[in-house]
Order: structure tokens, then sequence, then C-alpha cells
């Protein structure tokens, strides 16, 4: 026996559109696997003129929010607008009239996280957002339901594909940040303005995310530490590969009993990590829980289609489920880290003379660091050796520090890379 | 508010004693994220003084099944007894009762899966079973509801934690099948009768049940090819490995829109392939859905805290759903293939005369099939030499034809091994 469910789609570009398609081609199918029949009644666009050439039917097409947000037939809202307003304004909405709301925006989401929630508690309206992290990946299920009685210690994800290519190619070809940039622009894999996929603020609003649910205290995007891709060159990847290590924009949450750690930087990973592999425009994360152990999920984070399959997902579930699952948070919130343990790759310029190593090795014992790899290559033309360190266990901090302490004069500090070492299983 | 839901575990071995730890440990964290207190009323063990060393009260235990399966205030049984026998018997009662079956024994499961199947429906009560296919990894679940709405083109897994593990160190060391059988035997990694693994049959019993779910079209076990890794040489996999293919026994199930392919047995994928280097006693299952495209889930496959990780998850399924999923098999279900397409290594020894060459390539071409490579190994003390070929896509029919062909006496062919490539994505 099947069931109507009737929806109103806020967008009807690149996702909106795979979604109206596979809906279109398969949702027949998927109602008799589910019983559950979708129809799209209204679909918000900007101009009715432009609707991304999908063949929409004019009387599905509206410029007009309210008649989705405020039409008591429409069930289900799915948000495909991106940015942070209208869209997260629309949502609250949309919960506050009673209306489950799929989205795959994650900067509405994770900044409007609290109040979201607190709309869909109120009113028992379901808020679902697989799509919002990974794509089709089904991450955020695999957390909330079946793995959800585990202590999830680790997470560590690729969550962006943009930048994961990017550092593919410099990997691949020894190229310049700027030069595959430019070349990943041309493809159109990455935005004329590359800020947000660059520096990291993606995948951190994609961490807030997978961190609250996860650890089950909130993670909010501003307390998540963010540095980009766009110091990486090609020397740095040459060095890591060297000593084994692959280089990945990694967003890293760690729950270390105390405090969780939530951070977004580029990152070498051991050659034989089940991350290490995955290249392109590829994503994946890695979870690891202490009654599952290690475990990786790992496939399509961006496309219209494999969106379009985590939306429907959802959509399904919204529709099947009679109380609407809600993240649980902890009464006793962890904090968010300021300070964590890694290891580290530090790359120096250093003046090719009697002492100099003597004084990098001193400032970093002074604050507690010890060496666990060291690597000298030639001086250069003007005098200067290239220096690659890689540290035991030690605090971001102390490496600040120490950093800060080097006379530029003598030793400048060019890059640090922090290394993440695999879980033991 | 939480509630409170009653199990009864049939079993309190390796498995059933994981799912006591890790309720004991974990189940008030668990109820306050999910609302749902575990209590577990009555374990049905064999002799009460043993229990696995477990701290388990002594009114727990029962050697009386219908202590469990006939108690009203049971609400989920959970079957760890493995074996056909009794467990699908035991499991069929409980579904009777109306009571939800959460269990991980694949074989029990994949020969009376219809029958669990259709008692389920009709009394309402829910069937769950994450546990029996990949141990942790929520495959079941993903193919089930965040992936629903793709048609599943092509599954493959490495499900088999023993034979990946043999496999793994037959290639790192060179050692042969049996020398390493010997030592996993000694570590408890494999049984003193490994033919289950060994032979495929476990995988089988998995591929049955993944196939049956992903494919809507029931696969039984008698239906899927199967054939195990004890032919397989360390020369094989060296061979192999030159030739830029890894070897692993995977579960391959395909939808070819006429039938189902569903097979098991040793096969070569290329190095860069997800699965090539899921080693050791981890399990994989790489998807490819015509929405999500190409996806790979890994974790642990075994193991009493993984295998509890899923049970768990599955309970808490099972006490939240007011509707119990069902998987939905088509009206006009697809056969399963007995023919189906791949490509071919062929490893031969063959008189090292003028003639012998043309011979064999003569008979692969008479059967339709063609040559993509092709490698010759000096003569041996015999005068035999080895002769190594990889064909382009062929049918098995054809290729069982063509060497059936071959005289042995001029040319014997010592092992076929089936060569997967990499899906478009």
């Amino acid at each position: 026996m099947e069931k109507e469910v009737v929806l109103g789609l806020l967008g009807l570009g690149n996702i909106g559109g795979g979604v109206w398609d596979l809906i279109r081609e398969f949702g027949a199918e998927t109602a008799k696997r589910t019983g559950v029949r979708l129809r799209v009644k209204k679909a918000l666009v900007l101009d009715k003129r432009i609707h991304g050439g999908k063949e929409v039917p004019d009387e599905v097409l509206t410029t007009d929010r309210s008649d989705i947000l405020e039409d008591p037939e429409i069930q289900i809202v799915c948000e495909f607008l991106g940015g942070e307003q209208p869209a997260a304004s629309m949502m609250l909405r949309a919960l506050e009239n009673g209306k489950s709301v799929v989205t795959a925006n994650k900067m509405a989401l994770s900044l409007h996280f609290d109040e979201l929630r607190a709309m869909a508690k109120k009113t028992g309206a379901g808020l679902y957002y697989e799509a919002s992290v990974g794509g089709a990946i089904p991450i955020i299920n695999a957390i909330q339901s079946p793995l959800i009685s585990n202590r999830i210690e680790q997470m560590m994800g690729i969550v962006n594909g943009t930048t994961n290519y990017i550092l593919t190619r410099m990997a691949a070809e020894g190229a310049a940040y700027e030069t595959v940039l430019k070349d990943a622009q041309r493809l159109g894999l990455a935005e004329p303005d590359p800020t947000a996929d660059v520096e990291g603020y993606d995948a951190a609003y994609k961490l807030s995310i997978l961190g609250s649910i996860g650890f089950h205290s909130r993670v909010k995007v501003e307390n998540v530490y963010r540095e980009g891709i766009t110091k990486v060159t090609p020397e740095d990847i040459a060095f890591g590969r060297e000593m084994g290590y692959v280089l990945k924009l990694l967003a890293i949450g760690k729950d270390n009993g105390e405090a969780i750690e939530a951070r977004v930087h580029p990152a070498f990973l051991p050659a034989d990590h089940p991350l290490a592999r995955v290249d392109g425009s590829l994503n994946a994360v890695f979870l690891f829980g202490h009654s599952f152990r290690d475990m990786m999920l790992e496939g399509r984070g961006a496309g219209d289609r494999p969106t379009a399959s985590a939306i429907v997902g959802d959509i399904i579930q919204a529709a099947q489920n009679a109380e609407h699952p809600m993240p649980y948070l902890r009464e006793d919130p962890l904090p968010v880290a300021d300070d964590w343990y890694s290891r580290y790759f530090l790359r120096m310029k250093a003046k090719d003379e009697p002492g100099v190593l003597a004084e990098v090795t001193g400032k970093m014992a002074k604050n507690g660091i010890s060496v666990s790899a060291m690597m000298q290559k030639d001086a250069d033309a003007e005098g200067k050796a290239t220096l690659i360190f890689i540290t035991h266990s030690a605090s971001e901090k102390a490496v600040r520090r120490a950093v800060k302490s080097l006379n530029p004069e003598i030793c400048r500090v060019e890059n640090v890379i922090r290394v993440e070492d695999a879980v033991e299983a």
C-alpha cells in the first residue's frame, strides 16, 4: 500500500534538478520498495524562465516561497538554496509549520543547528541532512543509527572534493598550488572565488556537523581550528613522500575524554592509511569507535546525482518515520579543545653554518618537543639549507612557541604540517 | 523519556558475550541517546556452569528455549547460535510469537530467508541482520535505507576475514596456502575445519543475503557460483602482481539488466581498485549504484565487539521502529545467471615446442576469446614453459569450453582466475 508524500523544493539548480530527475525516473521503483510515492508540488525558483533546462511543468514552478512554506499540503520541504540566508530562515519556517526539512546545506545547518533542532523538537517535525556531509556517503545515518552504541573516539574525513583534487594533482605532477587551482577552475572543479574550499571553510562546516552528532557535544564552526591548503608547496608533498607520508586536507575530530579536538588542516598520513589513497574528487570518512573499532566510508562527495541519492534517501526516511530521530546532545558537553597533541612536520630554511642545527634542536627541546626524524638538503644558491624535522607527539601550543622562538635570520620556518598516525585497531 | 525493552539472547558465547558486555558497559549511555533502555531477561546456554566467564546473574541463564521464545515479556530475541538448526526454527518461533529477531547468522538467514520474511510480515515483527554480513559495517542498513533510491548495478565484497588474511599473507610472504592456513589455525584465525571459509561457503551465504536485498530478487545460496582459495598458489599471486593485479576472494553480485550474477571466487583486481588494499582480516564492500555511483564501506567483519556494535544498533532500531522495514522483492524477479562476462587470467604449463602457442591461441580464438596480455616464462626442468594469458572480456562458458578443448599432454591449464575491472564512475 503506497502513501503519497507531497514535497516542496526550495531551489531547482544543480542539486534540486538532480533530485527532480531522480524522483521522475526512479520514483515509481522507489515507491514499490518503500511504500512512499513522492510528488513534487512546488519548486521555488528565482525566475520561472530559468530552471536548469529540466522539464518541470509550469504549475510546479513558483517564485513565491509562501507557496511552499505556507501550503499545508506540503509535508516535506527540501532546501537546495545554499548559503546561510534566506535558507536558514526558510527551513526554520518550514519546521515551525510542522513540515520536515531535508537539506544539503552544511553552512546554514552548521550555523543554525541549535535553532533548527529546537524548532524541530518543538513541532515534532524531522530534520534530515545526510547530503550535507560527504554527498552520497551515508555517514550521518551510520553515526546516528547502526553505530549509535559506540563512543566515537576519532573521525577523520576528506570531505572537500575540490581541495582533494588539487592536492592529488599537486602530488602526481609536482605542480604548484596556483597552477592546479587555475586548471580546476577552468574545469569547473573549483569556484571562481575558491576561498570556501581552499581555506577549509567548507570542511569546517562539515566537521562542525559530524562532530556535534558524533561526539554529542556542540562543535560550533567558530571553534573549529581551520587552515587551508594555500600554503602547501610541491616541496612539502615531495619531502613528506620521501618519509612515507601522503598529504591530505583533513577534517579531524577527536574525543580525548576531556575535550573535543576539532580541526581542519593539511595533514600527512602514513601511506598505508586507508584515507591516503582516496584521491581526486572522492570523499571519505574514517571513524574509530570503541566497539566497532576502525571503519571507513568512501564515495562521491558532490555531483547532482550522488547528492540526490542521499536527499531522496532522507525524504523516504522523513516520510516513513513515525518519530523523527534527533541527535542527542550531552547535558555536560565537552568543550572544544584549544590545544592538542600531534606529530609535526617542520620545513625550514637555515643558514648553512656550524651551530644552527644545535640552535634549532635546542629551542625544540626547550619546548618539550623531541625529534623523530630529520632530513637535511644541500644549501641553495643563497647558502640556505633545507631542514625537515618530524617530531614525536607534541602539543600544538609548544610547537607554535618553539617556531616563534627561532630567529628567522638564522632559521626560517617555511611550513608546519601536522602528521596524523593510524589508530591501533 | 526512556522506554525499557526486554531482550532474550539465544547463545552467550563469543558474540552473545560481546553483546552482553556492550549493553552492560554502554547501555546507560545508549539509553540517553536513543530513549531505549535494554534489559536482558534471559540468555539461553547449553550448560549454566559454562557461560564464557561473563558475569551474568544466575537468574538470567536458562537452558530452556521456551523461557525466551514463549515469554510474552520478551520483545526482542537475539540469535547467536550459528548454524542452520535449531537457530532457524527458533527465530521462526520468535517471529510467530510477534517478537522481533536480531541475528548475526548468515547461514540460517540465507537458507530460511523466505520463511523468516513471510513470518515477520505475517505477525508484524521485525527481522534485523546487520551483523550477518560484514560485521560492524552498516552495509545492510545502507542498501535498505540511505541508498534505497538507486538501482544497484554492482556489489563486490571482501566478506570473509579468514581467507583475506590467508591471501594477504601469501602475497606478502610468497608462502604456500597450506603453510599460511596452518598458521592461521594456530592463531585462531581459521577454524580446525576451515571448509566453510576457504571453500567460499561463508561468503556465498553473505552474497545471497546482500544480493537478495540489493537486487530485490532472491539470490539463493545454491545458485551462487562458488569457488574457494585452496587452488591458489603463490605463483598465481606473483604473476598477477607482475601484471598489476592483486588477488582477493570476492563475493560479486551484478545486475546486468536480464539476470543477477552471483559468484564467489578468487579474483584479480587492478592494484588501484579501492578493494585491492583491504588487507588482513578487514572486510569491505564496494557498491556501484546508478545515482550514488561508486562507494566503499570498510571495517571489522568479525570479532565480538565489532559484531556487538552492529547487533545493538539493530536492537535499537527494532525497538524504535513503529513499522519494521522489510526488503522489497520484485514481482518479476531476475534469474541468477549461469554465465557471465569477465576477463580471465589463465596459467598453463606447455611443452616448449614450436606450434604450441599457435595451438593454444587457436583454441581460444575458436571460442571467441581474445588475448589482452601474455607472458611466457622459461621452461622448467621437465621442459615445460609457464604461459600466462590475460583475456579480454569473454563468457565464462566459452572459457571453460576452451580450457576443456586443450590437450593436457601439450598444454595443461593449471589455474583459471577471473579478473575484475574497475567500474567507470
